[in-house]
């Protein structure tokens, strides 16, 4: 991973490079708070209140932009709309994301019907499961299709991302249909490895993880000789 | 960060650093992997193999288990219950973790019934929700508690970590309920930046910000402009 000085370049140099993790994560939630700031009507915003807006510090604030090669007006700040389709554009978000989410259990419920995907770019337009007794249920807008039609509502819809929320067991049989459709993107939930070509990207979230990352952080605080200096805290 | 280098040292030096949060989320997965190898009655493993199990590549094994002080034996590889035992104790699971989840719509409920938690050291032992029409039902071996009995059902189970699964607009009250409850491991899935105090613990996992980064991805991997060599893919 390359850092990038924070002397000022042109944006054009900034576009190949890639953004670090921990700064790709915190743009999207600068992301989050420009689109609330736009919704109230707020046409510029400081690096500070932003980065308030965000839950971290200033120079943070400012280091993560300069990848988009955006700097900001002292005294004038951020254009809120500006910064929004930058950012948007650094992440891939000017293309149209179109998920299909794979399991309607609860999980797969709970992604489906989250706001949160619409308002930030990425439309669920359909929804699998293998059971016979959800399949054809309504979940919100969206009615159940059979996972053995897979393949023809993933073209018929035009998805060109995939959310895993399955059982570990189905989850690489599903990953190999999903791929074999012509998916590229997929986000799995399933706890286990998942064997993918190199052309697909993919990316796992494992709740068990995050408690136990959660646990360690917690350990640390807990046991003074671990901790030195002012009390880290868990990364947000 | 401080990354230690790859020299040999005694356990005792290596117990006081924090873990790189990469390296201390790819331990969570060789956890992972051998809760499954014990499972199956395997006594040992080699890195070679431990690395395949978890979708790693070996050096990278090797490198995450030295910031334990764990190096194996060359041509012997890895005591499976040993290496086991020594990932639980740096991360932690060593304590008794008993997690209360608040919120038990969709997502709430399809963490509940997570038998992944159980098996890798967490215990849910409540599970709450504001809704009369849920209050009393029952998920898996839960019965759903009011959320007004929030600090006296904490007590009585004696929670140490929470989950935060509600809507943005009620999380910060309820996280603020929880702390002063006495939680000071909080685990939050609502898209929103929470206040806590500096002896809590908090760690958010945002939907949306997933799929935004496995976006960029997926855009830089379609842009042969952006990528250069191997194609870079999504970190796991």
């Amino acid at each position: 991973m390359s850092e990038i000085p924070g002397l000022r370049s042109a944006a054009g140099e900034q576009q190949g490079r890639q953004i670090p993790p921990a700064s790709l994560a915190r743009l999207t939630i600068y992301l989050r708070a420009l689109n609330s700031l736009l919704a109230e009507g707020i046409e510029r915003v400081s690096s500070d209140e932003l980065a308030e807006a965000a839950g971290v510090n200033s120079p943070m604030l400012r280091k993560d932009l300069s990848y988009l090669g955006s700097y900001g007006t002292r005294g004038v700040g951020y254009d809120v709309q500006y910064l929004n389709s930058q950012i948007s554009t650094a992440l891939g978000l000017s293309q149209d994301w179109r998920v299909a989410i794979v399991g309607a259990g609860n999980l797969g419920r709970a992604l489906a019907g989250y706001s949160g995907f619409q308002s930030r770019g990425f439309e669920v337009v359909a929804l699998f499961d293998a059971d016979q007794l959800i399949v054809g249920t309504e979940v919100g807008w969206l009615r159940v299709s059979p996972v053995q039609d897979l393949a023809t509502v993933l073209g018929r819809t035009r998805a060109n991302m995939a959310v895993l929320a399955v059982p570990a067991g189905v989850a690489q049989s599903l990953c190999d249909e999903l791929v074999d459709a012509g998916i590229t993107s997929i986000l799995s939930f399933a706890p286990v490895v998942l064997q993918i070509p190199d052309h697909v990207q993919l990316r796992k979230v494992d709740m068990a993880t995050e408690l136990q990352i959660l646990a360690y952080h917690a350990q640390r605080a807990q046991d003074p000789d671990l901790e030195s200096g002012p009390r880290a805290r868990a990364a947000q």
